[in-house]
């Protein structure tokens, strides 16, 4: 790990530019591909994710959705979720509910929400992010207007999600509560803690790490800069990594997986310049790790079954969930 | 099965309130309980689903979510999908997304929905549906006010939702392409289109039944009165049935399970009276069955693993969904 | 008047190109402008339109905003209000409305709209359309991205919509209760109706002209196409006029004022293309004005003070209005 | 004016009581009556309104409706105005606003709105406070459910907004640029403020009176406790005043109007309990009155035409307004 100023680190845009090209995997799977790496996904890999279920233990890798989440304007106008009743109870009591050509009301409660797609825990759409103009597998950013996205839409992802996920719990490898925010991650930490978890990464996985640093904060009761703000995370520099592991999605107790500050002035967030639109990775955010984190320490399991659908919302960049993990 | 108007099954309200004592779980797992049949599930059937993934084949079970959907104001004001770019490619390219600081702008796409939580696919929670006054487990209507659910809201099932499902394809059965509406189905069709499937239902299973409505209308192209309106569906008589096979949820690919027009001219929807209220199963709704039930007529292998999390929207009375079935 | 296919009166996108010159007032009050013909109004108007309450009358020209409005879909994904209620008089009645430290609970209702801001009784800002990549005073049209209108937004009118009314009752004058969907009205017939009402037209003017097809879709209790159908309407051919009486806002009682179908096959809307960006006229759609007209043949006074404030919506490149004639 | 903790000013639910009986005007206007005190504004009102255009000079009343707006959770779940590009010219300019069966594309831009209506500058219907489970002319509080309000919704004002206006500036004629928190206005100090400013308070007025609250905040750009905590405001002692003078609504530039903290401890926002639902009167908030005030201390004149029509939300309790002055 080191600090996102580290000067032996640092890098400017020419080096986008070369891991655009390195990590490059447009075309493999077509030039109609919309997957990604989750084409690496396959029965293989959902089989073997189901023999993961040993002891019948589900958890929820996902923060409730309501007006105490991470959102505080800081980023592209986000709003935490608005939840509206449409009908309610206390009508209910009073008979407001009447059916025409019905004796007696009906008592139902009923209700609705507004929220960004990526208010929460969520996955971001290979849509979401751009490289110069271009998105996953070379298709042009301008197919994503006011109507949504022509191409590389979360709708596409309807039947992918499920596979084996492994926790790479870094903040507890390295003996801390939470990374401190700058904190970046490198490629040897994720092996290292992969290794001295006895987990093996593997194709097809759905890799979480975490950082603490929603906990740190639900811990404090006070999101700060939590979403858009500075935090730990992967460095620019694991987009290799990202890129060699074959793995199927990477997702992150943060609002950005990526270390922010970042290592670069030229560009906010560069390593999603390269893990969304070159490698075509699909990532998670804001994800709730303590109930799994703790379960894994306990019986020493870094691997499970994991199964996160997205909400396919017609041409939609990304999808609010509630990703789970069974052990 | 039997026409909605079949005297021989018609009755009034007071069938109503003897079911109602017939079938309630209140108290069953204690005064505080708010997950009612989902406790059925535990680590012995979360185990067993998982044995249940031998081709490694994963399918949604739900509709995508946009303007397309079925609402057409016919009940209680629920609208489609409005879903809004906050952010877009065009706008990208055209370099409108500067970043403080930055010497490049970044390019991105980000996008919000609005909607009701019962407007596509969706579970219902305890919390939605009264009688007269009570909702699951004898709590107060009145704990559902505007500003959501104090008891049996949808984020208490964040990590419930995965056990063993089954199909029961009712339309399929029966020899036709889809049920009429008003076409009541009778416990006696659900055992013996098990039985024809060769599949057992059992204790804390997902049960979902298909009748064909879904696929009329998207045949169709026109969903008419989906949404509210005439249906076919269980019959209200199905409510002891449904009480005594211990299911952990009933889900259909109709808007509302029960038969529209119902068996009564007393109440609407009386089935949804006993059902959530009474007997505490969560409901599933306007689930798109055609893949699976493909798949199912394939391999005559009629379970499966599920796994469909809701949004834990706190406070919720409902979530829209993507259910999975892997076989 | 005209039928829309009259060969007499079609045209090809060459005019367009030609009226957009001969039709501009770009740069006519500074490089810097946002008010358009607007700016025609100024103290001497604006005394002028209060000597005109003469008998203290004051009369709403707007239709009520909720989900019986017109919006179907048709057009660019705009939907009919959506009123949800934050707090109810049914939750203030069983106390749900505690405020903390108080020994009483409050009791109160309070509620919320979704609404896009053309979808009833409007303002069409001059960022609302553009012309060959332009808007209004020369302006490029990508000023308007994802994050609103950084020029030629509603707010900036936030003072300006006070001044002379006048009806133009076209219906009537020809004898009608409503023209027929494609009628496009003639430069002459403004006039004649004006001349007929025995008003003038001046510069400055709020000038509103009545096709009563809105009422005829009210009678028939069916929307139908009026919002993004078709409709009578000013022909393109007016456009001269309205460059020439320097009116300050062009106003009818239909979705989108000039004819549908359009006098050409080559562009929707071809007036729009001229009156908005190229002359500067702002315009007002969906207005309500049976109680006007009522109003005016009973007086034959076609002339009010008229006060149509917008909501100033930051960046907004429309309003919902609720314009008011006092006579 | 006074301290809110004064002791000589404080007061138990005892004298809510009896305000209520002594400030009534339930029944005045007949048992059907939904204007309350805008019934005082008649056809000569209106008339004289007209009058008191002068120099032709006209001015907005309205704070911008934006995410800069004051709503920071304080209360109820209000949230500052979301807006959304629908579509927009960059997409315009990129021809993705292609008409099916015309040669050339479209070039517009289009938006929409999610707002609570009580969230800016803004009416409150007669249906937003209740009293002991009534509200204005003895309605029943039930009659606003989940679905609006039955009685004394905003769109039955929609034609009412127009009069004559007059500005009491309490805070420069107190000789401070705002009052502080806490502070309440006394009757006398309404008086003493008309009187040294010339201006005479008549039946059927708009009173907007302006304590410097919404300045203050601008000037120091940061909204802190404006919508829902502390504030300056009319005493509770004022409800007397405010029904002898049979104004027709009361307006203020601060978020409630009345002194926060109140002068008893018993509920929250006494003052509304009266003001409202008991004498009936359509109260104004969040007013941005800097651009009136420095024009009335510069032509001294304190009346003015006051027009303010509401959005008709159909069952609505509240409306956005841009209210205007014009002089």
């Amino acid at each position: 790990m080191h600090r996102f100023d580290d000067p032996k680190y640092r890098f400017d845009f020419s080096l986008i530019e070369k891991m655009s090209d390195t990590c490059s995997n447009w075309g493999k799977w077509g030039p109609d591909d919309e997957f990604g790496t989750l084409n690496y996904v396959g029965p293989e890999q959902r089989k073997h994710a189901a023999t993961l279920v040993k002891k019948g233990k589900a958890m929820s890798v996902g923060l409730n959705f309501d007006d105490q989440g991470p959102q505080r304007g800081l980023f592209g106008g986000r709003w935490n979720p608005i939840h509206t009743m449409l009908a309610t109870g206390t009508d209910a009591v009073q008979g407001k509910q009447k059916v025409p050509g019905k004796k007696y009301a009906n008592q139902y409660a009923d209700d609705a929400v507004s929220m960004p797609l990526q208010c929460g825990t969520q996955w971001d759409a290979l849509g979401h992010v751009f490289n110069r103009g271009k998105m996953w597998n070379g298709y042009d950013a301008t197919l994503v207007g006011s109507r949504g996205a022509e191409k590389n839409s979360i709708d596409k992802m309807k039947d992918k999600m499920f596979g084996r996920g492994i926790l790479l719990d870094i903040a507890r490898w390295a003996g801390v509560e939470s990374l401190e925010d700058g904190t970046a991650i490198d490629s040897e930490d994720l092996d290292a803690c992969a290794k001295a978890q006895g987990v093996e990464i593997r194709q097809g996985d759905f890799v979480l790490y975490r950082t603490g640093h929603m906990e740190r904060c639900l811990k404090n009761k006070e999101w700060g800069g939590y979403a858009g703000g500075n935090a730990p995370g992967v460095s620019f520099h694991t987009c290799k990594w990202m890129h060699e592991k074959k793995i199927a999605a990477i997702c992150a107790d943060t609002w950005g997986c990526e270390v922010i500050p970042n290592e670069t002035d030229d560009v906010f967030q560069p390593w999603h310049w390269i893990v969304i639109p070159q490698i075509g990775i699909t990532m998670g955010e804001i994800f709730y790790m303590k109930d799994l984190a703790d379960d894994c320490v306990e019986d020493k399991v870094y691997e499970f079954l994991f199964c996160a659908p997205p909400l396919p919302i017609s041409r939609g960049v990304g999808s609010p969930i509630n990703p789970m993990a069974v052990k």
